[in-house]
């Protein structure tokens, strides 16, 4: 029997298959490029709702439901449900699981959270412990920003070196039929820290995680950009983006044209979103909309993403702490 | 092969063993019933740091160091490191791994989130995905206080249905050689809220929960009371482990003399500490110090350890919604 550990690289020999995947956006994503390409958007942050707390809530229950007719399954089809949100203690992703008669587990790796989500399933697919997963997350402009730094009210400024938290929830389901693309191996990552304590650039706070869980991926699979059509990071941003090629580069590894980062992907490159998209919600919707299509659609046959996350809270920066960065990978491809 | 999952309980074929378990408490519950117990003690809930947070990461810190000597393992054994606490972002949780070069995964299913740490790593195990696993977690009377209620400095009237978060941390390491006790069986929970709304009255929240998975373990399984020697709740308190044997009850299920709940087990009933201990340290170190000890002394052969969590949070409360409640069990059994 082939060893399904090596490293921190789990190779999955039933790999499951995304069966469906669904995004919502709010409006700032619906206008940005990759418009057509959303599966709900809306132009009300709140969703119709009294709060953003309550709109983010009901944002994910809209996409859950999309997903569930997409992969044509029905809530007493899944055995589990598994997601997490950057608000504090992940209260959206725990409202949308009452509404539901299914076992639940809460995650958090901040803005990896969904890697993190789509990998634990993955494991508990191929481990026999169930045939059928809901995945989702969220992220929301308006209660991150409250949360996280200040009430938009405040007008405070906005650096460029800042990103624009993403308002989106991204639903996937995980089974073995019905899919065009499977996930096929998946790369825990372990927190790198050198130190960063702006928590408005929080890109790179994260490249280093993402650099040493991609090198970690290629040596454990004794693979190298060569063996990727597309290699895709989470939300490092523009400026991110750049410190991850650039510490790439002094460990000699080049990644040419194939990389993209899903925070890029979402906006324009206007003043307004700063350094570019983060939240869980990136990589969900990004990749649900976007490079999931490319891989069915016969553009690209197998990629990597990267879910990259910084795990910081307001208190830890008043108490002076640097910020955490962790980064979880999988490999998805067309199937056979 | 006999199917490892059936309705919400996973029946595992390689059942993982607990190879070591540490816990460390703060003042109130070194002077508590289970002083003697304990790996750790410390007169000062800031544990030598400069603030509670930080001491709450100390204290993480200390108790996986003795967990390792314990199991006469080191940090290169471990494949993965399974957490979460109570914690905005469940940053102690993160701090702490920061200072491994180890995959980390973070948790958060409130205060049932180390038995959901001990479920998902034994499910890694079983499925063959990791051969060494590190699950911890904590919670701290101050930190929680001002985060989730009012600073303590407040003098906040203590109502006696109001339970008094544990200050502790449990770390367990599971592994496949060298343990007296394993984990044979994991049943996730479904969210239930039967619509209570006050924070500090958290054990009639989750009661129902518990008593959701309990009934759908023994359902899953076809077992009853008669097949443990103990059931055991994680954070009812006094007053919610009434209201889970009147739950019960009305079932018709009587779980006789066979149940305690940890968080009456930690304190003795003086008012002081309202309805009992809460926070997801209470299951952990009450297990390391005292039940799984009581299984390898020959007292207990199997026992059901039932985690409970309320997930809510203060911006939930004050947007007026109810706290939903879950419960994820496990069984421990001592080795044949």
């Amino acid at each position: 029997m082939v060893k399904k550990i090596k490293g921190q690289t789990l190779t999955y020999q039933n790999p499951p298959e995304i069966v469906a995947s669904g995004s919502i956006v709010g409006p700032e994503e619906a206008n940005g490029p990759l418009r057509d390409n959303f599966d709900l958007t809306s132009q009300d942050p709140k969703f119709n709702q009294k709060t953003w707390e309550k709109g983010e809530k009901q944002m994910i229950s809209e996409i859950i439901g999309v997903t569930f007719d997409k992969a044509s399954v029905t809530p007493s089809d899944v055995d589990l449900m598994l997601a997490g949100d950057l608000t504090n203690q992940i209260t959206p992703s725990n409202f949308v699981a009452r509404d539901f008669d299914i076992p639940y587990l809460g995650l958090f790796n901040a803005c990896a959270t969904f890697i993190e989500a789509l990998n634990v399933g993955s494991m508990a697919m191929d481990g026999d412990f169930a045939d059928c997963i809901l995945a989702y997350t969220s992220s929301h402009y308006q209660t991150s920003e409250r949360q996280f730094r200040t009430p938009i009210e405040y007008g405070d400024q906005y650096p460029p070196i800042k990103q624009w938290t993403v308002t989106g929830a991204g639903a996937f389901i995980l089974g073995w039929k019905g899919g065009k693309v499977q996930i096929t191996h998946s790369t825990f990552g372990k927190i790198i820290d050198l130190g960063r304590k702006n928590p408005k650039d929080l890109g790179s706070a994260m490249a280093p995680a993402a650099v040493d869980t991609l090198l970690q991926h290629f040596k454990d699979l004794n693979r190298g950009p060569q063996d990727y059509d597309l290699i895709v990071t989470g939300d490092l941003g523009a400026f991110g983006s750049k410190i991850f090629k650039l510490l790439l580069e002094e460990k000699n590894v080049d990644l040419q044209d194939k990389y993209e980062d899903c925070g890029n992907m979402i906006f324009d490159d206007s003043d307004k979103y700063g350094s570019g998209g983060s939240g869980p919600a990136v990589s969900a919707v990004v990749l649900g909309s976007t490079l999931i299509p490319d891989i069915t659609g016969g553009n690209n046959n197998r990629i990597l993403v990267i879910g990259t996350g910084a795990l910081f809270n307001p208190l830890t920066t008043q108490q002076n702490e640097t910020i955490p960065g962790i980064a979880h990978a999988l490999v998805i491809e067309k199937k056979g």
